[in-house]
């Protein structure tokens, strides 16, 4: 039977230094991918990288990102055969580490690094599924309430599909790493938490008053 | 004189779509890039895109990385001739958009791409003053209160420049734009801002606790 609980290490996803970061662990990989609200996806053009932020919406061990179907990384991987190779990351900041030498001064974080080949995605339902993903990535439930993309709509959206199989998470937690030599010296050391929050939810100037703000925007 | 006030647009950074988004203006740059903690560094290695986030720092129109002196990218950009082919990128997600269809659905963000050629920085007066940016970036004036590195360290540490020359800002701010059709559906819609915190510093568990909190971390 195959591991269901971690994803296979390759020598893409096995850093050169500080492994004791890196984890395979599927459950991790999903919790800090659902967490994100933008990746950053990276792909090659005319020999260069191109890194560009964009949404994502996660299926089971399938990636989604959609875009117009005029844009560059999505006609790419439309028009490429097989597929488009892709470096899909995202991170978490959680905390500044303040060391008392500059070299250890770090951040605490969480990141999840995708390789792979990225596919445009023509099978109807899958893309409704996909488009979905995306939106209740943004806000849980949301595309129950909201209405779905119709025929012209989905002719202008193309989604590619990168499946999570050459992924690996990293994170560093806890204080910082000085050196003992200089635990005596002056300076403050320390870690300060990073938090995010939401504020208060802003009604489009067109809202009709009488539209109560949803449960699932309360308990964010 | 040259405009000192924008960057120049070239073929890369002019967006294919949402033109009204983007934006070379100096001083918008600089402020994204100052306000983040983590960048996404784009190259290729063996083909294939890689995207690693990691810290940065900024010097006027300079960008630095840093990193072990074993760590791919810095390997990499020292080796090549000349430099390293690569795409930096921050971005800042400032909050969801609701729209009433899930076409319209969004984010408001603000991020910066930087293309350009990483070059390894020998000089050893800029190599101290970019792992000074790098820790001030971290928390402003912290350089000044750490130990600088000594010279096991600076053996130890590779620092690369990407010059910001190719470089375009996108925002996009406001609510949701609805089509007039979808105007009186009964969904909520809105902007839900996202709000970036810090928690109470964590003093190591080795301080001394006559060392008292500095001013620059009660004022973050």
């Amino acid at each position: 039977m195959p591991d269901t609980t971690s994803y296979a290490p390759s020598e893409r996803t096995v850093p050169t230094r500080a492994r004791e970061r890196a984890s395979y662990d599927r459950a991790l990989v999903h919790a800090i991918l659902d967490e994100g609200y933008v990746c950053h996806l990276g792909f090659v053009r005319d020999g260069a990288p191109v890194v560009l932020p964009t949404l994502y919406g996660r299926v089971g061990d399938r990636l989604y990102v959609h875009g117009s179907t005029g844009s560059r990384p999505l006609l790419m991987a439309g028009r490429s055969d097989p597929g488009l190779a892709v470096c899909l990351t995202v991170t978490h900041v959680d905390g500044l580490v303040l060391a008392r030498s500059a070299f250890h001064h770090s951040i605490n974080y969480r990141s999840v690094v995708v390789h792979g080949t990225a596919y445009e995605v023509v099978d109807e339902e899958e893309r409704r599924t996909a488009l979905d993903a995306l939106v209740d990535h943004v806000v849980p439930g949301r595309s129950y309430d909201s209405r779905p993309a119709n025929a012209k709509e989905l002719a202008a959206t193309a989604v590619i599909r990168l499946d999570l199989e050459e992924v690996s998470a990293k994170v560093r937690t806890g204080g910082p790493n000085d050196d003992p030599e200089d635990v005596s010296l002056p300076h403050w050391t320390g870690v300060v938490p990073l938090t995010r929050g939401y504020g208060a939810p802003v009604p489009a100037s067109d809202l009709d008053p009488a539209v109560a703000l949803p449960d699932y925007l309360t308990t964010l």
